[in-house]
Parts: C-alpha cells; sequence; structure tokens
C-alpha cells in the first residue's frame, strides 16, 4: 500500500497519522462500539468530538472572544451566497483577483449592489490588486476579498483595508498555513477541503456584532445568526467531517501548530520557486510579489510538454500536478500536510524532466 | 471491538461490511496510492466513484429517465428552503403531520405563500392526515409532505395526491425502507444520514419538467437546475460521504434491493410492535393505522421508569433508544442496517423489563 505524494489542489493530502487513526477508529470509537459515523450529534459522545474541533481550532487560529465559530455545510461557494445574505443592505465592494473572488462577487449581485473595488481580471490574475488600488467607500456593508488565488497561485501579500469597513475574507486555500490576525477581520469562511480536513464541511468565524442582520429569504442552514444561537447544530451537520477536521488539527497542533508550519510552508515554495526562479524551461505563472505558498503553478509554454510533465511525474508517484483550465500548465498545491519529502522529490524530478527536454530539444 | 446494537434516529447505524471496507481502503483507495478523501474530486477515479453511487441509488430507488438525481448538501433543512427557491411561484399546500414537516412550511413561508392544507398539530401528530382531510387547490405550485415522521414514529401508508399538482416528498427517515413509485413524485429528497450514509449529504430527485422555475434569489449551491447542469459538481461535493453512501448501497443490493429490506423491514417492526400491542406497560406513541416502519415509539407513563429503560438497555448494548424531546419516552430506530438479531435482541429486553417493573409494581 505505497501512498503517492498528492499535489491535488483540493480535495488534498491529508495527515497520514489522522487517516491511520481514522481507520483504527471506524468500527469502534474509544470503546463505544459505533463508528463516528453511526453517532447521533445530539449524544454527549459525539458533541465531545464535536467541541475538541472547535476548541482546537479556536486555539491554532488564534479566534479571540466576541467571534463566533460555526461549523456549516455548502463549501465557500454556499458562502458566497450566504456573505451578501447575512450582511449586505446598501452596497459591497469586492476585490476581484481571481475565478472565485469573480465569483463572489456575481453571486452577491443577486441580493445587491456588489461593486467591484479593484480587478486584475485583464491581467489574466497574474497578480492580485494593491491596497493604492482599491477603491473602496467607507459607507460598504463589507470589503471582500481572496486571500489565496488557487487556480492561478496568488496571494496577497498584505491584509487590505478600508477604514472601519468590516473585512470579510475567503481564506479557503491558505487558513492556517500562515499567522492571521483574526482581529482585523469582520468575517472569515474556508471550505476544508485544503487545510482543515474533508469536503462537505465549512468554517465560518463571524464577529458577533455582524449577527443578526441577514436577510428575511435567508435559509435558515445559511443564516449565521440562528447557526450560532444552535451551536452550528439547528440540523445534523457532517459529523464525520468534523470529527476528521479534529483529527488533522491535532497533527497540526503536534506539528508546532501555526507557527512551525509556516516556517515549513516558506521552505517548501521556496524550494520550487528556486527551481522555476533558476529555469530556462519552466515559466512561473504568478508575478513574483503575489506568489502563494500553497499552490505553485508554471508552464513550459508547450502544451504537449506540459502533459508529458504531468504524466511522467505520475509515474514517479507525484500525482495531480496537472493545473486548473482557466490556468493551463502545472500546479503544485503544497498544503499544510504535503511532507517536505514530496516536495523534495518533485524538485528532483523537475530538474532531471528539465535537463532531459530542454537541453536536448 | 464488541459492537453495539445501535437504535439512533440518524445518524444511525450503518452496514458493518461498510465500514469494514471503508477502514480497509482508508490510506489507499484501490491502489491509487491515496485516501478517497485526499482525491480531487474532477479526478476519473473519483468521477468512478461517484457515478457508481448515483447508479446504484437510481437502480435500487427505480428512478424513471426524465428525473435528475442531485447530490447536495445543507441537509432536509437546506431543502425546506430550497423547494419553495427553486418552485414556489404563487402558492403551495403543506401536510402538517409532525415537527420537520411544520418547519419546512414555516420556512418556506419566507419565500411565498405556504398553506396548510392538513393538520393533526392538535393530536400531537400522532397520527398522519388521510387523503379525504387533505384541503389541496389544483392551482397549487406543489403538494408538500414528509413520508415518515421520525420524532412520532408515524408514516403516511398512502400516496397522498391533488390532481396534477406536483408532490414533494421529504423522505429522509424512510427512502428506501419500502418500494416506492417514484413516477408519483415531482420532488423526492432525503438527508442521506438515517437509510443512505453519513451525515453531510443530501438527494435531490426531481423531474426535468420541474427545472427552470428557481427564483433569483437561489444561492446557486440550492439552485437544483444549475446542479442538474453541473452533475452535482457547481463546487466540491461531499466526497467521502458520496463514497460511503456508494459502499451502504452495495450493501443494500447485495440484501436482495429494496423489496428484500422492505420484507424484513415489517418483519423487524412487527416484532416490537407485537410487544406494544401485548404489553400492560408499554403504551405506543402513534396510532395504529399511522405507524412507522423506520422508528417505533413508545412510553410506560412514568418518566422515572422510561429513563431506567433508557439506561439498562445501554448496559446490555442497546444504546440510543431515548425518544425525542418532543414526544418523550422511547424510540427504536430500526433503519434497513439494524440486524435482525438487533431487534430481537430488544425485543427479549423488553419482556424482561416489563416482567421485572410491572408485574412487582
Amino acid at each position: 500500500m505505497d501512498r503517492v505524494y498528492n499535489f491535488a489542489a483540493g480535495p488534498a493530502v491529508m495527515p497520514e497519522e489522522a487517516l491511520r487513526r481514522a481507520a483504527g477508529e471506524m468500527l469502534s470509537y474509544g470503546g463505544s462500539g459505533m463508528s463516528v459515523m453511526e453517532m447521533s450529534h445530539r449524544s454527549a459522545a459525539y458533541q465531545a468530538i464535536f467541541d475538541r474541533a472547535v476548541s482546537l481550532f479556536r486555539e491554532l487560529m488564534g479566534v479571540p472572544e466576541g467571534y463566533e465559530v460555526l461549523l456549516l455545510q455548502g463549501g465557500a461557494t454556499g458562502q458566497f451566497a450566504a456573505v451578501p445574505m447575512n450582511l449586505l443592505k446598501g452596497y459591497a465592494c469586492y476585490l476581484d483577483s481571481g475565478h472565485f473572488a469573480h465569483t463572489a462577487m456575481k453571486e452577491a449581485g443577486k441580493y445587491g449592489d456588489a461593486r467591484c473595488a479593484a480587478s486584475t481580471r485583464e491581467e489574466g490574475y497574474r497578480r492580485v490588486p494593491g491596497q493604492d488600488e482599491i477603491r473602496c467607500d467607507p459607507g460598504a456593508d463589507y470589503l471582500y476579498y481572496t486571500t489565496n488565488n488557487t487556480i492561478y497561485g496568488t496571494r496577497f501579500p498584505y491584509v487590505p483595508s478600508c477604514g472601519s469597513v468590516p473585512l470579510v475574507a475567503d481564506m479557503s486555500s491558505n487558513i492556517l498555513s500562515e499567522p492571521c490576525d483574526v482581529s482585523r477581520y469582520g468575517v472569515i469562511f474556508a471550505g476544508a477541503q485544503k487545510n482543515i480536513g474533508p469536503a462537505g464541511l465549512t468554517l465560518v468565524v463571524v464577529r458577533r456584532d455582524l449577527l443578526g442582520r441577514a436577510s428575511e429569504v435567508t435559509p435558515a442552514v445559511f443564516n449565521w445568526t440562528v447557526m450560532a444561537d444552535k451551536g452550528s447544530m439547528l440540523n445534523t451537520p457532517p459529523t464525520y467531517a468534523i470529527y476528521m477536521a479534529g483529527l488533522c488539527l491535532e497533527w497540526l497542533r503536534d506539528q508546532g501548530g501555526v507557527q512551525a508550519i509556516w516556517q515549513r510552508n516558506r521552505e517548501k515554495a521556496a524550494m520550487l520557486y528556486e527551481v522555476l526562479d533558476d529555469s530556462a524551461l519552466y515559466k512561473p505563472v504568478a508575478d513574483k510579489a503575489s506568489r502563494s505558498l500553497m499552490n505553485v503553478t508554471f508552464r513550459t509554454g508547450d502544451d504537449d510538454l506540459d502533459a508529458r510533465f504531468v504524466k511522467e511525474a505520475a509515474a514517479q508517484g507525484l500525482v495531480s500536478l496537472k493545473g486548473h483550465r482557466l490556468a493551463g500548465g502545472m500546479r503544485a498545491s503544497i498544503y499544510n500536510a504535503m511532507p517536505v519529502e514530496g516536495v523534495k522529490k518533485l524538485v528532483g524530478f523537475m530538474k532531471k524532466f528539465e535537463y532531459d527536454n530542454h537541453i536536448t530539444r
């Protein structure tokens, strides 16, 4: 049962320790005689699993008092609607830094006035907008942005601001990968399937003073106020996904938490960007100042060669390196759970592939 | 690792064979070198898992051509909003046969005119309304009902109708437990966590001519038309829950499918109702004509004795027998995956408990 190095953009690699523990507990959790999957969400045993996941998340993320942590369903795409439903009264400002930011802005337009405060769409999203490009009005209900753009491999190297306008961030693809000052945000949300756990779980961190504003047409399951009142259990939560997230968060804590993993993430990313910068074959997709630590995107400029790269890498146990169709080329997603060894092996493969295919062309 | 008999109302007992297989495949699925949880939802390997689950469901449920099967998130409670968002233009009729039917009717009221066409609320939901009690108008957008009321242990013994008005059914707690003529329905939906798989997955079966009517404010993830166009993958689906549902559906097929499991379900329910009918101690909650095959509800009439029943049963490995707070007493949920042996053991316990506690009082 040889494990591969899985560079998928999400769902993505998970800590092997968490998977092993889940396998061992599958038929009977902690002497309960049943799988976590079979537990009533109203049982004391399950509530303890739920509370532990939330408390580990709060601790690792550094969520201050005054913020609710909600465990919901529907993915980040669900929150593209939930954000305006819960917050939009007059108008909101969006930073259009990638496909998902753009989709979120369009979805918000169904519920009110969603304005584009800055965009790099015309530049193929190769970089994120700078603070000085942001046209945000202090009367906006919120300023929305995507901290890391998975498809293009870009990341905001700064926290955008607009006076006292609440900041709303989709952190799906880099949450818990680097330190984050939660107190600068009004709302943070993330699909779990990149750095937290399996798909089917969505985390929402919301400052309490932003509750109570939901529009009449907000479905109860997307109403943050209702869900906060019900401890995220208005209805049955995705119980097993929450348990798995707890195991993954425990692993992260055992690694030394966010500070330690950030250090490792920077080292992993630096190894790959060094190959790209030294290469005559590989062309990075993202501008240097906007480079992501989680998704490293590159192309050879030759579609056939890109396809061979992906295929030959897979034969070496380096899988899911094909880029998103919107960006083309290759993408190495190196989330928290990707071991340094996986990146080293990829670096070795990239160098050999360049030597074999470039020098001789 | 002794397994208990788990009578929880959902999340609930799952087939041990499915859990064993999941445990065995946790670190590497089918030689892929990764867990199903780690697979990109856009990969060929995962698409095959997804397609197999849908095709098993279509086969077991007998879904005719002309119906879409959608795998969504948000639970039945999410669909309480999605149904009116996708269908309600003028007014809709609801059968108020229990807590969840009532909640669905109230949620629909946020989106339009949701009328009560019959109610047994004043009778404590001990029975479901009869066809002759239903005041449904042929101009309604749909007639909504809950096929099985988990909390009270009641079930519609007939399929309600109102001329050509599309019938919408929440089948969360008895889907795939008995034969169902899908062609009589416009929409069927169910949370997976009772008879299909783990929590965090919602199935929607929708007749194609009912697509294309969604209101402007429908979140994309709740828009059946968008989700049908995207093969349920507008965004990342709950990948592992779908895989587990596939394993459970495979188990159901190996049991002989719905006809065979229906026979077994009737035998299991009959054993318990026979105890209730012969007993001087236990009082059934549901009226005879409305009895559920999935949730058998009863009380002793003495809260302390009820509590002792639940506690002593648990000591015998018969767990989660406490009734819902709205119905009180006890509830034995005996979904497809509950073995006949579990019911026999419960019957034995009930008889002994009655002998020990009734005769001597």
